[in-house]
C-alpha cells in the first residue's frame, strides 16, 4: 500500500513561501494567479495487505509526527500497490 | 480553478528529510513502513474558467519556476472551484 499525504497551511496562517512563489509568479507574467499556498507531500510504502488498518496507522503516524495541527491540515489517501 | 501540484524526489535521489521521519515513525514503533519521500504540495488558486488553458499555464508554471526537473518529478490536478 502506498500512503499519500498532503499537508498544507491552515486557512488565516502566514504562509512566505507562497506569498514568495506567489510574487515571482507574477513577476514572469502569469496575471490570472488568485493565491498561493505551499505545502508538504509525503508518500510512505507501507507492509500491509489491509486497507484499513493502513488508514488507521496513517492517520496515527499524521496525529503524532507528521503534522502540526496548530497550524496544518491534511488530507491523506491510500492507494494500492 | 484550483491547481494541486505535487512534486516529490526522483527515485533515487537521495531524501534526507524522508530519511529523518523514516527513522523517526520506526521508534514510535510504527514498523510496517517501507520507505518515505517527502516533497511539496502546492495549492494555486486561478482566475481562469477554461480547464485547459489552466492546463497549460500549471504545466508551465511547474516548468519555468516551480519544480526542479533535475531532480524533482510532478503530478498535479485541476479542479473546479
Amino acid at each position: 500500500m502506498l500512503a499519500k499525504i498532503f499537508i498544507k497551511p491552515k486557512k488565516g496562517i502566514l504562509d512566505p513561501q507562497g506569498k514568495a512563489v506567489f510574487g515571482a509568479l507574477s513577476r514572469l507574467g502569469f496575471s490570472q494567479i488568485g493565491d498561493v499556498r505551499i505545502g508538504k507531500y509525503i508518500e510512505i510504502r507501507l507492509n500491509v495487505n489491509d486497507k484499513s488498518s493502513a488508514h488507521a496507522d496513517v492517520q496515527k503516524m499524521c496525529d503524532t509526527l507528521l503534522v502540526n495541527k496548530l497550524i496544518e491540515d491534511f488530507t491523506f489517501e491510500i492507494v494500492e500497490g
